[in-house]
């Protein structure tokens, strides 16, 4: 047993290798963050995944990848798109209420 | 072949069971639908989703998961996280643009 495994490989029981795909973003320290994308994606498609991108982009695709994971966990029929809808009516709520508040300022400039 | 089996059986290449979990919601007319929810979460994890959720919500499911799929695909890096990123900036804009109108009614009632 290696303890400087990453997340993924003690999750997957393997040994961690040199250039592994998922060290540098699954710190031994946090187990769930790999738990929940494999049990969404699978290991082998967030690999497939990584492995198209270039290196740099790669942290910031974990932490989206990881966001949906948890979403579609917490909300299995909706995921993440239930935030999208969500925030889609809070805009229409503050839309109309700025149309209601630039009436009111219209009819107070016609009052002076 | 059967030319009524669903896209996933299709795609595939199986015969499309009585109780295939895939038919109700992949017809054979769509076959880029499932093709984009297969190469995200693979054939077997969305079965997997599907069969741990009510028959009823399903359709959602396979909605969002498709919508989830798309944007993905489209924006490998930050998938409909991007989306939400957006939808974010958008309300702080319209939350800042009404502040301003409500101030401005404030400056105009005092006036009056």
């Amino acid at each position: 047993m290696n303890p400087k495994r990453c997340a993924a490989c003690k999750y997957l029981r393997r040994r961690c290798p040199k250039d592994c795909i998922f060290s540098p973003y699954f710190p031994p320290s946090d187990p769930d963050k790999f738990a929940c994308i494999r049990r969404i994606y699978g290991a082998g498609n967030v690999s497939k995944m990584l492995q198209q991108l270039p290196v740099q982009t790669r942290a910031e695709a974990v932490e989206s990848l990881s966001f949906e994971a948890r979403c579609r966990i917490e909300d299995p029929v909706y995921g993440c798109v239930g935030i999208i809808s969500l925030l889609q009516t809070q805009i229409q709520k503050t839309q109309t209420l700025l149309a209601k508040t630039q009436a009111e300022i219209a009819v107070c400039s016609n009052q002076t």
